[in-house]
């Protein structure tokens, strides 16, 4: 029996930089972050808001102008203790008129398909783009063809997210090279535009953008790139074992600006025994123009407010200072991210822990942490206070795209883990929008991470 | 170190009952099953066709019996060893044409409201019923009024699902009461009708249906019952709070007709060690009319045929004989799982595992087990063989309607645990429909329950 406790009390260990072990005290805020956050939350209006009366906040978009308006006024009504507006360079790229794309089997037989320009490609030549297509099942495909066999034509893409990857990060992980390199790797062996089979599981009509980069390709020698729907591709892969000669059109009209002003929104709560150590919490608020961002990641940021409306209505007083921090330009340059990092490192602000939540508004099933295993083993203890609420799996892997810049030895980086089957079926589509959003989910996301930055508050003593 | 060496086996016992332990061979089957679940599937476009070709499946409907005829021959296809429909009398309930209701705070100032009759209702007297609200927060607030108050009028139960409850089945189950028995005991108070708030927490125009009984209320003193939308209810208490006076109307045409002939539909794979003993995974055909009963339960049904299928597919023969049963009329009358579970005991069956999913296509995060502690700590020594497909939860609980008839000692029941946020923003609703279930959540849901069937299988010793 003596054996059994002590390892028990393993399980629950002490260790540096924490100062004491969690409790029923625990308990009771946790229970009433949660009671607040679904009994009087105020995330789900202000995604409402952000979705339907904004929209889409494509960097440098008059969408992103008035979204870092609007949450700096909604952040100054919670009664924080300083509100302020990050200023930042951010590139700015436009859709511009819709695109147009067709599959062509013979003169005048075409099929129109559903197409999307990616993130930052170049537009098509005037009047559009028409040649014969090569289908490849992802960049190192590329060399199995060979300079003879692309060169003119359009390389397409289509290697397909993996079904029975569970994890679907991993399945994204393992294709989104084909779209961000797709284009430069294409364009060495002579090709003159790239379509690329849309990430998600779904087969449905929807293109999914998403960045792309020409690393060091010469601007004179960048050929367009576009996603198309998977039914889209898997309709042309299907006409191309039919006839392999058939051409593929698309007509897009983007264009890259120079960039533009725009800022990191920032709150804070002022800690009341070490207010220069910082706890933050964030989500990016630009998205892509497709949709309205609902899930990505207009749900993270007003999650990430809700945290510090959640601890100011339980009148809970920070021992750190607490900051939400709302990124801007995450999806094409993570200027926003880098700029917060570069100015903490400046003013040489300590901060001790950096929670992002920028995987969708699903229901909450844990967090991953980047952090060593000896705090791990420490705030893994902390597990068991999640359980009541479904929580169950504290796993270590990344924090955020917004928050890695921030990283330093000793500093602890973590990200809400929401179920993400279904994240995939909205990401960078038109159909992100606020109806994909459960209100309860939302909340029991925000509700999870105020209880997590309370604990970090709470037992991170002086380092 | 030897201390620790000595828990981790108690982590993994063998007890009475299971021959041996979970081994790597079982990552490798149930990585088998995974992998055929997620790129060859059967489930999904089991349910299309039921949700979308036949639709709505009450129990003495031409769905119910165009479903039963369905599954049959898509059981058969599978070449199990044996499909067969097991006979069951069932009640015949129909709504009849579409229930119409207002508010009026004034002779000539009314406002139309969603209601629809609960299933089991009386109809509405020819010409529907009007008459003033009393607005309750439940049968206990019945008696706080008293007859003086109530008699002559309609009953308005209010309760709302309590969103702070984590478990939505638990928020559920506090509520369902006002449904189930409220014109019972609101008649013995002369009440003339009841109007029940949607058990549902999402805030919208959909009312939800679901049984309720009269108990040994005398027929002639049966008094009609409707749900109102969540929208609906909400706007008629804010309404009376100003105009206590006001009359409510319904007017609703269902009708209970004599029992019908229905069936359970069976199919087994015959064991090949202990033909005599049984394992069965179901779900139930019925489903409510307003919807098409995707995920109530359809889901559960296409998921527990997949189980044979997938153990099929992979070349598993089973030890026992394996069942997968549809069961008939769990929405209203239990009659399919009632008649099963007498057949099983008439024939002097050994069911030694049940196990049903009947709470949505949604993610699957466990399994509930109505089982002995002894045994219990085998089973949830498998629970590292499901963390890799992100089930982390195996809990004592309740298994499901269906297969509860059967308990005998000794026999361990099972449910599957899917997360259940959304599960109520569908329920027993019209908007119970294909679309809303997501291809990969339901196939993760069959994979985990073919999953738990075959260690089952594998790990039972005969008794």
């Amino acid at each position: 029996m003596e054996k059994i406790l002590i390892l028990l009390f393993i399980l629950c260990p002490v260790c540096e930089g924490f100062s004491q072990k969690v409790n029923t005290e625990d308990s009771i805020i946790i229970k009433k972050i949660y009671d607040t956050a679904l009994l009087d939350g105020a995330s789900y209006d202000w995604l409402d808001y952000l979705s339907n009366q904004i929209g889409g906040r494509l960097s440098g978009s008059l969408g992103a102008e008035r979204a870092v308006k609007y949450t700096e006024e909604q952040l100054n009504e919670l009664g924080l203790d300083k509100v302020w507006l990050q200023p930042v360079m951010v590139p700015k790229w436009k859709r511009g008129a819709k695109e147009y794309a067709y599959i062509e089997t013979a003169p005048g037989e075409s099929t129109i398909t559903n197409v999307c320009a990616l993130g930052g490609s170049v537009p098509t030549p005037h009047g559009g783009l028409k040649a014969e297509v090569i289908e490849v099942q992802g960049i190192e495909d590329l060399a199995n063809f060979g300079k003879e066999k692309i060169e003119g034509k359009i390389v397409f893409y289509n290697r397909p997210m993996q079904a029975n990857l569970i994890q679907t990060f991993l399945a994204y992980g393992a294709c989104v090279d084909q779209r961000n390199a797709g284009a430069k790797e294409a364009v060495k062996y002579g090709a003159v535009g790239v379509v690329v089979r849309s990430m998600s599981f779904r087969i449905d009509d929807l293109p999914h953008t998403g960045s792309m980069n020409y690393g060091d390709t010469p601007v004179n020698l960048r050929i367009p790139a576009c996603a198309i729907s998977t039914r889209g591709a898997n309709y042309l892969s299907n006409l191309l074992k039919l006839q392999p000669k058939l051409n593929f059109y698309f007509n897009q009209n983007c264009k890259t600006y120079s960039d533009v002003q725009s800022y990191n929104v920032i709150g804070e709560i002022k800690g009341s025994v070490y207010p220069n150590k910082y706890i933050i919490v964030g989500g990016h608020l630009d998205s892509w123009d497709l949709g309205d961002g609902s899930h990505d990641d207009g749900a993270g940021c007003v999650q990430s407010m809700e945290v510090l409306r959640l601890l100011k209505k339980i009148n809970y007083r920070p021992k750190h200072t607490i900051r939400v921090v709302l990124f801007m330009n995450e999806e094409n340059g993570l200027r926003g991210g880098k700029k917060y990092a570069s100015e903490a490192k400046r003013k040489n602000e300590n901060h001790i822990f950096a929670l992002e939540s920028d995987a969708g508004g699903f229901t909450p099933r844990g967090f991953s942490f980047d952090i060593d295993d000896k705090t791990f083993t420490t705030v893994k203890s902390w597990l068991p206070l999640f359980k009541p609420y479904l929580i169950y799996s504290f796993e270590k892997g990344g924090g955020g795209s917004d928050i890695g810049p921030l990283k330093r030895d000793g500093m602890i980086l973590a990200g809400l883990r929401p179920d993400s089957q279904r994240y995939f079926d909205y990401h960078h589509a038109a159909n992100d929008t606020f109806d994909a959003v459960n209100k309860r989910e939302l909340e029991l996301g925000g509700a999870a991470m105020t209880s997590l930055i309370y604990l970090f508050d709470k037992y991170s003593s002086a380092k």
